[in-house]
């Protein structure tokens, strides 16, 4: 029986994450569905059946599969009005459909946002974050949430904001797995226990946003979540693989490889290459602690300024910038996922983009691709592509911390594949004319291309990524199952070290670390070490001119007590033997105490005002006077304790590990005040010079 | 100069795994060179050049590089001895020098072993997750281990016996880490800076063993570190990275693909194999399961028969038996990492081994390899297979545990690859001769092969492996790493998740837990779950009529602290207010003590045998006697301390997550008792009704 019970318990815990993996894996689907059809509906409608996106339309027509200009079933907005010529007029009607349609998703789903759930905004991973190191903020993960962010990104994916879907998807998933944890009681009513199921349930939203089960394991572990034992590793690992093999289930496109960016180069990279691959390492640093600095200064004005009191105007001012700028480039009116594959791939006979524009004929499609000095064409893209790298820099600082479902996944690699790409080009360049330089000798001697920009551009992708996020192995992981691309470890690695370095050298906080500050959350921050040499008798409550309010076991009045409960608002209360002597019994719960008593008075025939409340276990005989209150089984007899010479470095260490909420402080067995979680942030914001008012607390 | 500092203190950690990723990645290419050349011995020897290896010798000679028996440099002994037809003799010859060298390497590491470094035998695991929670084995780290392990594992790996480089690398990892941190007083000073240290140094070991750097990071973190904050992530990733690095730059035999195992399938999988894989993970567990076990019962039997007196001869009938029962079969006869790259590597035009005898003929290198039925060689070479099995499983049970250096990881994989290569050919068959079944109808209907066998073995490979030593992630990672498998990671992740759940089905103890259960070392499983109602007060010493010895914090005159010295041999003394009240001041450390006094004795004035012991901070005036000796600066005022309602969940998930070796157990400030880790262990091992004496302790 008792093998039964503990498997059914074991067991509900598995059942649990293997619905998070299925819901979120459906759910991932239909919003990857539905964003591609909305994207197309900006350019155009397939009028046969208008649920069919352009890839779907033009497939049903049964041409060939990847001239996209030339489907015929496919019609695009001037085409509906009965425009076929490439003329100005063309162009203007189509360039106010973008802006029409991306105004449109994007002020409805701002609409939607601000009505129904506030909390759907933005990427959610920091308010994650704090949720799993313990604060509860109520509503952040309920029904509503869960409805509007994933209605909410797909139209703000579709609306063409520089933004992308794997911090809301991480929510969503979130969502999803607080909401089914209230079908297994254990999980459910039981705080710490749901953090395990959040736990995995991030591990899922990366895995459906990526098709990256095992990066959205240590994306949870690395940068999510604050206590991960090994028994959420495995369920995190289980529900990953769930929900990795429901999207691959779903997908709809046919798509041969299963992973997104699927990349393979001829050459393999030479030591030579280390150089630039660290150089955009540092590049990758530099602007992600740019970036990090920008949006924070941005979201701090908002919050300051007026420009807050409007969300949905600052909504449709970005979109209409946004859409204005981004459609005369090639480059940025795509979308953005497939601009970055085309930069992460190598040019090949299949490819005649103006990037892939080289002086060289390809005769044969298995032949090696021989090195080549670039065309006019690629002049011209790297242009465009410097261009396009501006805009999304600057629309990237505006777009994070608006009233949409918004994250910066997708974003920071388009950023890092434009540069990567760039110096790949150079670098490629370099090797072309210098081929006797001793560096390019051996592998370049042969009139083989040794050099391949696309790998350059899958590592500054990496390293932006890495600056931005400041993630090392679960990036670099994401980066394999992102592009396949095993090989290319080592410089993978390299660069994001780099990166992080860099980025750690400016300022050691992450983007999501940074917005939880920045938003004042009681976050203690699990990497930092608290190096003071202060102890617990500095920091605890009451201070020097201050009393601790405490209950004796067997002496006070309930009216003592009812006193003592409308005068302080504490939510507990230490109980000692005496006011003389103050050895510590146990601590009780302001909740339970009113609960009790309010008990005691309807149940308990004589208990007046002057009934002695009793927190030992037996009552002394003979007793005088009024029944006495007997609340010794609400009393908690093993609260947490410290002396008061306990280094701070312990203190926080136990807060941490433990994840204690407040810990009693005694001297020689007499207790002298209380270290509450709120102290200790306090304490660790005072001691790094700043402001601890900052801390928000619920 | 704060910052320069601290820039310092940080730094000198990061150089700490840097030199010690460059000197295991020098190590290891070392081994990895020396290891081949030695296995090439076994088989005949380059006069040109003795120091080249068959493939360095051919290639020496500028005859093509693959064509290895038809090179004219290279000479078997039997072509040495001027035998140069197929005869039975020369057939004999061969046997014997195989033979020979085998027992000559096994035996000399043996004797090595046993004279200067006895902890350099096994895998050391087990011991290193041991060291890594907490436990010390002097010398297990040392300079002779190292040096003896490092020669010791290429002599193993050569003579043919069943096992692998990977877990002596770990080992031999580890002793660097362990030599280096001498260099860096804050890590080689204080023992939980330096398992941080060694927790890298574990990453290292798998980096340089399989050129796998992530997956040594998550096999760090998931199978053998105790503690792994994120800072030891970071150096961990940094630390594999060098070694990496370093492996690959030293790598002599221009391999292209940096990864061990490069496998490139022509075809994805389909869902109906999703079937196969998770019965290969069954198989998995089961094997894993049963090796274990029998593992275990021989382990046993050795240490109480009279088996464990002969270590050496026991290496040499394992030797013995091993290398005459290998050479008969080719695929037991090559080196097993050949034998794995054979079993997961697609059949081509290239590939003219039995196991690629298929009815068809390739006319094309690159064209689509057509479905066929198998010829008579593959027949012959499934029951090869299945009878290295057999001699794998057997023999890998009998030599993990002898008295040399051996690892697990190389010998599981290619159990795993056997059973995943001969479930692939059948469900290849079942395809090929029923192609009408609606399961195969959409891919295997084009006449292309649809089944890759190969792909099984890969998962087959991990199942076992997974099965053995029950890790989930890492393992995966691992084989992405050594394969370059990205694509198949839905397929990995169910086979070792399967098997995962029926190993623990069967026995909840991976490989290395069961040794170190085996060898009773302290270790506190942070897996198991303590779910017992027991109470602190059930497991404190003393019992119920043993007596508590305590220092008081002014009353005791130093003949009686030195009678208590003499009489007990505790470790540590709690200090308390009087005998009569009990309260808790502090803990002071037996070594303390007695350094303390016998300084005391030497330098101040007047101590004598009635001298008062003064744990407080000021002496009482006026002081009447002999002058006191003033103790205050060696006693600990904040030891851990719980009440004795806690309860034994609460105390075991405190000794784990900070690491505790003792708390002290009081109620209402009164000083009751101790708690040791001991204390816990062997709580643990009676509430799961095991014998709490098994528990080793130094």
């Amino acid at each position: 029986l008792d093998w039964l019970k503990s498997s059914h318990d074991a067991g509900s815990g598995w059942l649990c994450v293997f619905l998070i993996g299925l819901f979120a894996g459906a759910v991932a689907g239909t919003i990857d569905i539905s964003a591609r059809w909305m994207t197309d509906l900006k350019f155009g409608i397939c009028p046969e059946a208008f649920w069919f996106n352009r890839e779907q339309c033009c497939w049903s027509s049964n041409e060939t599969f990847y001239d996209h200009d030339n489907c015929s079933n496919w019609y695009t907005w001037p085409e509906l009005l009965g425009l076929y010529d490439d003329t100005a007029g063309t162009y203007i009607i189509s360039y106010f459909f973008y802006i029409a349609w991306s105004l449109l998703f994007a002020s409805l789903i701002a609409a939607l946002v601000m009505m129904f759930a506030p909390y759907a905004c933005g990427s959610g991973i920091a308010e994650i974050k704090t949720i799993l190191s313990g604060f509860i903020i109520r509503g952040y993960l309920g029904k509503w949430t869960l409805l509007i962010k994933s209605v909410g990104v797909i139209m703000a994916v579709s609306s063409g904001l520089s933004l992308g879907k794997e911090g809301p998807l991480v929510h969503v998933s979130c969502c999803i797995g607080n909401v089914l944890s209230y079908l297994f009681p254990k999980y459910g009513r039981n705080e710490a226990k749901k953090r395990e199921i959040l736990s995995a349930s991030a591990a899922v939203g990366v895995s459906v946003a990526f098709g990256a089960p095992i990066g959205g394991v240590l994306f949870s572990l690395e940068e999510v979540s604050y206590y991960f034992p090994l028994k959420t590793l495995w369920r995190s690992f289980f529900a990953a693989l769930v929900a990795a093999f429901v999207v691959r289930s779903i997908n709809p496109f046919g798509n041969e490889h299963s992973v997104l960016f699927y990349v393979e180069y001829s050459k393999p990279w030479i030591f030579i290459e280390l150089i630039p691959f660290i150089l955009l390492g540092v590049i990758g640093g530099l602007i992600g602690t740019a970036f990090i600095r920008a949006n924070i200064w941005w979201c701090r004005f908002r919050k300051s300024s007026r420009l807050g009191q409007y969300p949905r105007l600052e909504v449709a001012v970005v979109t209409l910038i946004t859409a204005l700028l981004a459609y005369p480039n090639p480059y940025t009116r795509i979308d953005t996922s497939s601009l970055i594959y085309m930069l992460f791939s190598q040019c090949s006979a299949a490819n005649n983009d103006a990037l892939c524009d080289y002086q060289r004929n390809f005769t044969n499609v298995n032949s090696a691709i021989e090195t080549a000095a670039a065309g006019p064409g690629v002049l011209r893209a790297i242009w465009l592509l410097a261009l396009a790298l501006i805009f999304k820099m600057t629309m990237t600082v505006f777009t994070f911390g608006i009233k949409v479902p918004c994250g910066l996944f997708i974003p920071s690699l388009a950023m890092g594949a434009i540069v990567g790409r760039i110096v790949g080009i150079a670098m490629e360049q370099l090797a072309y004319h210098h081929p006797d330089w001793p560096v390019f000798a051996g592998e370049c001697s042969t009139g083989d291309n040794c050099i391949t920009p696309g790998l350059y551009a899958m590592v500054g992708a990496a390293a932006v990524l890495g600056g931005v996020t400041r993630m090392t192995v679960s990036l670099v992981v994401i980066m394999f199952e992102l592009t396949g691309g095993v090989r290319y470890i080592v410089p993978l690695m390299a660069a994001v070290m780099a990166s992080k370095w860099v980025g750690d050298a400016f300022g050691r906080m992450g983007i999501y670390d940074a917005h939880i500050t920045l938003n004042g959350y009681p976050f203690l921050d699990p990497r930092e070490e608290f190096t003071h040499t202060t102890l617990a008798q500095d920091v605890m409550q009451p201070r020097k001119n201050g009393s601790l309010y405490v209950l004796t076991q067997d002496s006070l009045t309930l009216a003592d007590v009812e006193q003592l409960l409308t005068e302080t608002n504490h939510n507990g209360f230490p109980v000692v033997v005496s006011h003389q002597s103050q050895y510590l019994v146990g601590l009780v719960a302001r909740r339970d105490l009113v609960m009790a008593i309010s008990q005691a008075k309807r149940t308990v025939e004589g208990i007046s005002r002057e009934s002695i409340v009793l927190f030992t276990p037996s009552v002394p005989s003979p007793w005088l006077g009024p029944p006495p209150l007997r609340l010794h089984r609400i009393l908690d007899l093993a609260p947490p304790t410290i002396t008061d010479q306990t280094p701070m470095e312990t203190v926080v260490d136990m807060f941490r590990k433990l994840g204690l909420r407040q810990t009693l402080v005694t001297h020689n067995g007499r207790l002298l005040g209380i270290i509450t979680r709120k102290d200790v942030l306090r304490h660790i914001k005072i001691m790094s010079n700043e402001d601890p008012d900052s801390v928000l607390f619920n």
